[in-house]
């Protein structure tokens, strides 16, 4: 069932222009594809990543057996999104910093390393890059887009900057637009990066620093709510770290402020010190804003009825029970603003207890029914050639 | 209906002994009280409270009419808890930074600041230093204890440590115990202080500096754990902070990733920021915890209802339906677990859309609530005296 993955990548002299008033020239973007483009190029899928995940989608790289790809248990040959059908496409967003120009890249026209001047990117410009990288590689119809969380944004925005060029669309666990309660969360994140002292206003690169303090405590917000609390119950309970550690004393209270005492503190300090290790501290504040920014209704005075109008691809939605992140309820707003323009929506409520990291695992309804939709999109291709 | 509240304090120079093995002499507690002492003693109530607040409940200062305490509009004359009938009393916890004497003030056997090397205290700490200072004032039995939140878990406490000196509890969006997120929460907001720079292990105050900016994400974190996603959305929702503004350029997005740009940014900064100016760092750590280890049914294989049968007191319990800190299914449990042992036991659970502020909240439901069961035990009491 494995299969090589083969990083690749592609860089664009002419200028992209941004939803800030920006614009970005001679900027690379890494990439890998998995299966093989058919012939008359109907059966490319894009699959769009969140906010730490990457072009490495699907497969292992050479000699790397444990190097699979985010959602490896979701494509590949004989999966769900079917690699011996599909020709699938994995793209590093730009601002990221997996392989794509990015803040820690230094800008041409300056000769410095862009740290904080990273120009700010929108989900829209994610999906204006991916465009001209599809474009490059001889694509001009999508058969599906594809994505979860962020992803799912980059999906979605994709079906109303390029109807045309996409017939299919997957969202899952995603939103039209963040609470007020998630853009907290980010800001409260961003600001624990921006308030490290190694963060020098986004130029640690030139004092040789990382400010992984302010990375660690992002992330540990993070996580907490990608995790439902039935889940942080069931894994850790107030199980303390002393049982696990087979203390003589047994497990004993260590009346301790700074100490571990319980499980859940190890694991957050643990994900926490992880992640600072190799996420960039300016890519962090660029993908955190462009949730906060994607609102497609925005420019329809908060109708997302009338925004979504111009989509015409045919939509999965999926969500799931425990996701308080981007809960169930936000999917179908998508929903109904879609059915209100009488488009094509099939949609699945997986009751799961993992919250919003559900949309990365294993879980047999959720995966048969992209299983279904794929197999729908499959066959749609193969009559079309007929 | 202003009435005017007197700061007094108490020292103790008998050591209490703390359930991490610690003791600590020669300590002070900070209270107030308000009302008269009746001529059996029979009317005192016992407010306990929560993570930033104190001592000074109710009334205001002379010469300081905004100085109301933090539950004015439950407590006083002719209000829910009427302080023409019973006799209030509010007591700083120790280990806090408002009076009583905590991690600022200098340990008595070492000659210096305490620090990070206060004891570490837990409600059942803070219960038996109540005792003891009620005790003093010559109160044997409370007519009532009453808490919200942490408040709360200290009523229940006082249920269990000295079940024949208390009549009446009322426990007021609390729980039996923190889930593993309300610990992770918790964590987070402490590793944000601990790794502050400024933080120095503890003795920062030899530096002459304060974590502020851990105590600001501290803040941040727990507003939004306050606040319900409704209240939120309805207060904030996406308003950028440029509409208040008035700009000329209209609402736009400022595409940026360290200013504000959204209204819910530039209200967590600015709680972030006052509560930085006046809580202490190591207070913050020695509160959380004490939220963490509160667990009566832990010394029972996490048997509630085994926990409980201790207690004899009369209770009313209160929830809020979207306070997600402490959920109602959290109050039902200890409802539960008291109907199991045959208690008397009243349960109100509110429909309020303000989150676990609400109990901080003026609401007509919640009040009569309050009321009734005081008007109860006022009744009770003057019948006992007839």
């Amino acid at each position: 069932m494995m299969f090589e993955a083969v990083p690749q990548s592609m860089s664009f002299a002419r200028p992209l222009a941004l939803r800030s008033g920006a614009s970005i020239a001679d900027y690379t973007l890494a990439y890998e594809t998995y299966g093989t483009l058919n012939a008359d190029r109907s059966n490319a899928v894009l699959i769009c990543h969140a906010l730490n995940a990457d072009h490495h989608v699907a497969g292992s790289y050479a000699g790397k057996p444990k190097s699979e790809g985010w959602w490896d248990n979701m494509i590949g040959p004989g999966k769900p999104v079917d690699t011996d059908r599909f020709f699938v496409i994995g793209v590093n967003n730009l601002g990221s910093c997996f392989g794509s120009t990015g803040p820690m890249h230094v800008d041409p026209t300056t000769g410095r390393v862009y740290g904080a001047d990273f120009p700010v990117v929108t989900v829209e410009d994610w999906v204006d890059a991916q465009a001209v990288l599809l474009e490059a590689l001889g694509i001009q119809t999508l058969a599906a887009v594809m994505g979860g969380s962020l992803g799912g944004m980059q999906a979605l925005s994709w079906t109303l900057q390029y109807p045309d060029r996409v017939r299919h669309a997957v969202v899952v666990a995603s939103a039209p637009n963040l609470t007020a309660e998630n853009i907290a969360f980010n800001e409260v994140a961003r600001r624990a990066i921006v308030t490290d002292p190694d963060f020098h206003g986004g130029h640690f690169y030139e004092h040789g620093v990382v400010p992984k303090r302010g990375l660690r405590i992002a992330r540990m917000i993070g996580h907490i709510t990608y995790l439902s609390d039935d889940v942080m119950n069931e894994k850790f309970g107030r199980m303390l770290r002393s049982m696990t550690e087979g203390e003589a004393a047994g497990p004993n209270y260590r009346y301790s402020t700074q100490q571990v005492e319980f499980q859940i503190e190890s694991y957050l300090r643990y994900q926490g010190d992880k992640f600072a290790e190799y996420f960039d501290a300016n890519t962090y504040l660029l993908i955190t804003r462009a949730l906060d920014y994607f609102d497609p209704a925005r420019a329809h005075g908060g109708n997302l009825t009338e925004a979504l109008a111009k989509a015409t691809a045919k939509f999965l939605l999926v969500s799931f029970s425990t996701d308080w992140r981007f809960s169930p309820a936000r999917s179908r707003e998508i929903v109904k603003a879609l059915l209100d323009n009488r488009r094509s929506v099939s949609y699945a409520e997986i009751d799961a207890p993992h919250g919003h990291d559900a949309f990365l695992l294993d879980d047999a309804r959720y995966f048969g029914v992209v299983r279904s939709f794929f197999d729908r999109i499959a066959l749609g291709n193969e009559g079309g050639r007929a």
